[in-house]
């Protein structure tokens, strides 16, 4: 069964690597949001990358969810001490790829291929594409009529401003990572990850190509809301000020023309009946990823779910 | 007596560093070379502006001759690690200079103004003014017909390429920083450090405008080499390659046009003659600077010399 994630950060990154302990390279790889990408004190940074890359080499760091272990602070301490902007803190081993990714960027080598380039560094056997080489931003509008940069939003105003909507800048000039699209094309089955659906799937689906490729294949999606709280980052808070109630079910709402299967946590069993009634089949499971053996379980199960859409739709 | 000084690298640091704790601010600033300024990781690097400041703020590694006290590596081990260049490795407390100095320059903020707020945080009282804010890039050109950058020659290749002359790209559409030029104007002596004639002193006498002005001023210089040998770098063995033994008298020559006084080493107390006869003022003394104590010493030396020029020659 060949297969492709769509991924954004830290709950993606999770399943992602539970998936790649369980299926050779040349039967899985990721798609990655670059929505997240911003630049900082001029350097290129592309937290959702590197977190997929970080976590996939082994070396993330379990105790934040990004950045790399064991890491150290110096250079951004000093930046601090010489008045530069200090809210979004790079550390040093992570700077030294921020330094090689804004280097080589500036030469001219697709972000693509630089990310190629550094998984075969880190030891990454599966193939990690960003969703395009051309930069995409991810601007959040918000109720109060600002727009924010992504990273602003999420970082230096702690997710606080009430979401009005979102725009990708620059997504019509986008184009898929041709590499990334063959083995869309080439796929058994596409899942999405528990990513958050607004500023981590999105973007990708909006990537022009991407979705119309994926509706022709079984899509197959996994919660990151439980119990209508995100495990992680603004998701739940994002829905309910858009006017959705955040739920299991409206996250699969989200993907609805999409979906051929949804897998979502048990606390939120109750759903299972609305969600079937889309015509989306259901896995009710314990989706909560709280150590290594975890992701490797859940992604056995949305493999054996998986196997089973197949069987049923050929 | 209101002095400027032009410098280089280390042995200028070191005079300038001496001068600086005789004199108030209001009497005493440096102009420094930059045509050995360079790009590494596209990160722009003004590797004498950094010494000069770095000593000047008391943060200066005593060890190494350049870059900061207490440095740590972690950043450029990983690039390495990373496949990326290693042949010129910056510290981490370096690399946040140079960060906020690349960030600051693409925002269109000039050199000057930069290296002005830096010198604030590192408690620089003196002004250090970079020789303009343009980039001039000092080109070696070799026996065998290369031209190498300054950087790629000294640091990569060691020096070890045979000197047929330098080029400074950039220098016709330079200026002088204007701050610096009316502190050369308002100033009753200039002091050529002991640093590298050829590719220290000799950019910042090529920016237009300097050495027009300087030439009616009082210049006294301190001779780099000792003994026909430089105490640091390639300055004696360029003077080789470029057809002139290297001596104290060879370095007078050198600035002959311009020279008031000239102070060299007790060990070539011969050439005292010979620098006489072409009516410059010598003063013979110990100038090998080992330790801060040498420093303040000869920086007295230099300001008792120096007066007793401006007093023969009113």
């Amino acid at each position: 069964m060949k297969i492709v994630a769509l991924a954004g950060g830290v709950g993606g990154a999770k399943l992602v690597d539970g998936l790649s302990r369980l299926l050779p390279p040349e039967d899985f790889c990721v798609i990655v949001n670059t929505g997240d990408d911003f630049e900082h004190l001029s350097l290129k940074i592309s937290p959702d990358l590197d977190t997929i890359c970080y976590t996939l080499g082994n070396r993330d760091n379990p105790k934040t969810g990004w950045g790399l272990e064991d890491e150290t602070w110096v250079v951004f301490k000093h930046i601090a001490e010489l008045g530069g902007p200090d809210w979004f803190r790079l550390g040093d081993k992570d700077l030294a790829t921020h330094l090689i990714r804004t280097h080589q960027l500036g030469q001219g080598k697709p972000l693509s291929e630089i990310t190629r380039d550094l998984c075969t560094h880190w030891g990454v056997r599966h193939a990690v594409f960003p969703m395009c080489d051309e930069p995409v931003r991810t601007i959040v509008h918000t109720a109060d009529g600002k727009s924010l940069g992504f990273q602003e939003y999420f970082v230096l105003l702690r997710c606080q401003p009430e979401v009005k909507f979102f725009r990708f800048t620059g997504i019509e000039d986008s184009k898929p990572v041709p590499h990334a699209l063959r083995r869309i094309e080439e796929s058994d089955l596409v899942i999405l990850a528990p990513s958050n659906p607004w500023v981590s799937i999105d973007p990708i689906l909006a990537v022009p190509g991407y979705r119309k490729l994926i509706a022709q294949k079984p899509v197959l999606a996994v919660s990151p809301l439980i119990g209508g709280k995100a495990v992680k980052g603004p998701a739940a808070k994002m829905y309910r000020e858009l006017g959705v109630q955040p739920s299991a079910s409206a996250v699969a709402e989200h993907y609805r023309d999409l979906l051929s299967g949804f897998i979502f946590d048990h606390v939120d069993r109750k759903e299972l009946e609305k969600i079937e009634g889309w015509r989306i089949m259901s896995y009710v499971t314990d989706i909560l990823m709280n150590n290594k053996v975890d992701r490797v379980r859940l992604a056995k199960e949305v493999l054996v779910f998986g196997e089973s859409i197949l069987s049923r739709r050929f």
